[in-house]
C-alpha cells in the first residue's frame, strides 16, 4: 500500500513537493489543501483533489502525511503544531533562532497524538545540516564554513520589491571564489561577511523612476545588503521574464580539521549542491522525510524529530538488505 | 564518566584510532590488544598498558566499546562475530561481496550478548554510503558516480611488492580530471573502468632486477591493474622514503538526477574528502560511530548495524539542544 501524502499550501514548494512524490513509487499524492478557496486552484496532478484547509479537520483516515509548504514567518509556527496534534507531518521551518521554541511545541502536540512531527527539513536546514554535524564529529579539532549560490534569495529578492519604483527584482548570492579557494586549501581563514559572499540584483524599475536613488537604497539596505559588496543592474520586464524565470540555488558546506597525536595531517569534507530548482529539490528531500516520518510513527515512535534524529535507511524506499547490498 | 575504549591491533588503522580517542574529551583509551608479545608493542599514549589478546576474555567491565583493527581478509569475519559476543564493537569490514554474511554472524552475536555491533565503518565504506544513500533517497531518478583518490591504495602497493625483483612500492589511484568534471556536469557519461582511474606506481627494485619485466607484470596483472592505464617510475630508496612516506587518500561521491513533473530540472550532489593520512581520518570515523554503539547501548538496543541504522546525532558528544542551535 502507496504513502497517503497530504499538501497544505500550493507555492513553489508545494508543486515541488507535488513533483517529488510523483517520483515516488511508494507514494500517492491524496489530496492538496488551501486557504485560497479551493476552485480557485488547479494543481498538475490528474484527478487529485484540492480542498479547503478546513478538510483536514477530519480526513485523518485518509492522509498518512501531511507536508505543510507555507512560511517560517507566520504559517508555520501555528500550522505544524496544530497538524501534528492530528496527522504525522514534515514541515521547512527555517528560522533558525526560532527552532528550539518550534520544536518544543511541535513535540508536545506530536507525542500527545503519537504522531512524528519532523521540522527543518530542506537543503539548509537540512542536508547541510547533516553535513555539519557528520564533519564535527568525525573532525572535533577545525573550522566550519557554509557558502550559499549561486542562488536566487527569495527573501532578498522581496525586498527589493518593497522599493519605491521597482517593479520586479530578481537577487542572487554568489560565493566569492577566492573564499572558496581559501577554504578549500586548509589555511582556515577568518573571514568576514563581505568576503564570503556578493550580492546581485536585477531590477525592472517603473518607468520614470529614480535609477541611482533605487540603486542607493538597495545597497545601504540594512541586514539585507549593507555588510556586502552589491551589484545592481536594471534590466527590461522581458529580461526578467527570459533570463531570470528559474529559481536555482545551491552551494557547499566545508570542514577542514586536523588529526594525528600532534595534529600533523589535515582534511577536508566538502558537501555542495547545484540545483537548478531550489524548491524541486527541497521538496524532494521532504519527501524523502515523509517517507521516514510514516515509518517511524508505524514502528510505534512519536514526538519532533530533526534530521539529525533520523536513521538514514528510513528515508530510502529499499529494505535494509537492499542498503548494504547496492549502497554501503 | 568518559566512554572508556579498547584497541585491538595496532597497525596504522590502530595508531589512527589511537590518536582519534585523543581528540575526544569524553573517551579515554582504556587497553591496546594485541597478537603479538605485548612487550614487543610501545603506544604512543603515555601510561596506556599493551595487554595479549587473550586478556580480552575477561575485561568485559573495564571496557565500554571495542574497535578492531585488523583486516577484512582473514582478521575481521572471526574477531567481530566473537568479540560481539563480549562487547560493544566496531570494525571497518570492507570486503563488500562479503557483507551480508559478515552481518548475520555479527548481528546473531551481538544480539545474543545484548552488545550493539557495528560494521564497515570509515569512509568508504562509511561516510561515502552514507551520501549515496541520502543522495539517493533525495534524488530516486538519478546516476551515481565514486571516484577514489588521489590517494595511496594499500592492496595495490601490496601487489606490486609481490612481484619478485621489486624491494618497495607504492600505488596511487588518481581520477580522472575530464570524467570528473563530465560527471559535474550533469552529462551522465557512462565511463569504463579505464575511463574513471589510472594508477600510478611508484618501485624500488633489487639491485641488477629486469626493469622492463617488473613494468610488464604490473601493467598486465589481471583486476589490479590490467584495466586501467598505469604508469610506473622506479626511484630510489631514498626517494621512496622521502616523497611516499604518508598515505593521503580522498575521493568523492556524486549524485546526478532530475527533478519537476516533466523532469526538467537537473540538479548535483556532490561529497569529497581531500585527506592526509587516510588511516587518521577512518579511525576518526570509527571513533565517532563507537560513541554511538555506546551510546545505542545504553539505551537498550542490540545488534549488528551500519552507518545506515544511526541516527546521526548519536555520532556527536553535543545534546538533542546544542546540535539544534548550532547546527541545524
Amino acid at each position: 500500500m502507496s504513502i497517503r501524502i497530504g499538501i497544505l499550501g500550493y507555492g513553489n514548494l508545494g508543486r515541488g513537493v507535488e513533483s517529488a512524490v510523483h517520483q515516488n513509487p511508494d507514494m500517492e499524492l491524496t489530496a492538496v489543501f488551501t486557504r485560497r478557496s479551493p476552485e480557485s486552484l488547479q494543481v498538475r496532478s490528474a484527478g487529485v483533489p484540492v480542498y479547503g484547509i478546513d478538510e483536514l479537520e477530519h480526513m485523518q483516515d485518509q492522509i498518512d502525511v501531511l507536508i505543510l509548504c507555507g512560511g517560517s514567518a507566520t504559517d508555520l509556527p501555528v500550522q505544524t503544531p496544530k497538524y501534528a496534534g492530528m496527522y504525522n507531518v514534515v514541515d521547512s521551518f527555517d528560522t533558525h533562532a526560532r527552532i528550539p521554541e518550534h520544536f518544543a511545541a511541535v513535540d508536545g502536540a506530536a507525542k500527545a497524538a503519537g504522531k512524528i512531527g519532523i521540522i527543518s527539513c530542506g537543503w539548509d536546514p537540512g542536508m547541510f545540516s547533516l553535513n555539519r554535524l557528520y564533519a564535527n564529529a568525525v573532525l572535533p579539532e577545525g573550522h566550519d564554513y557554509t557558502f550559499w549560490g549561486k542562488g536566487v534569495s527569495q527573501g532578498h529578492s522581496d525586498a527589493v520589491r518593497r522599493i519605491a519604483g521597482v517593479k520586479d527584482a530578481r537577487q542572487y548570492t554568489i560565493p566569492v571564489p577566492e573564499a572558496v579557494e581559501a577554504v578549500r586549501s586548509g589555511s582556515n581563514p577568518e573571514l568576514t561577511t563581505r568576503q564570503k559572499h556578493t550580492r546581485e540584483c536585477f531590477v525592472v524599475a517603473e518607468e520614470g523612476a529614480d535609477l541611482a536613488r533605487i540603486e542607493e537604497e538597495i545597497k545601504t539596505m540594512p541586514n539585507y545588503f549593507s555588510d556586502y559588496d552589491t551589484t545592481v543592474h536594471f534590466i527590461t520586464e522581458e529580461e526578467m521574464a527570459r533570463d531570470h524565470s528559474g529559481l536555482p540555488h545551491g552551494g557547499c558546506v566545508i570542514r577542514t580539521g586536523s588529526t594525528g597525536m600532534n595534529k600533523e595531517n589535515q582534511h577536508v569534507i566538502e558537501y555542495s549542491l547545484k540545483l537548478d530548482s531550489n524548491p524541486e529539490f527541497t521538496g524532494s528531500v521532504i519527501v524523502a522525510y515523509a517517507r521516514a516520518a510514516y515509518r517511524m510513527n508505524q514502528e510505534g515512535m512519536s514526538g519532533c524529530k530533526t534530521v539529525f534524529d533520523i536513521a538514514p535507511a528510513y528515508l530510502s524506499a529499499k529494505s535494509g538488505e537492499e542498503l548494504r547490498a547496492h549502497l554501503l
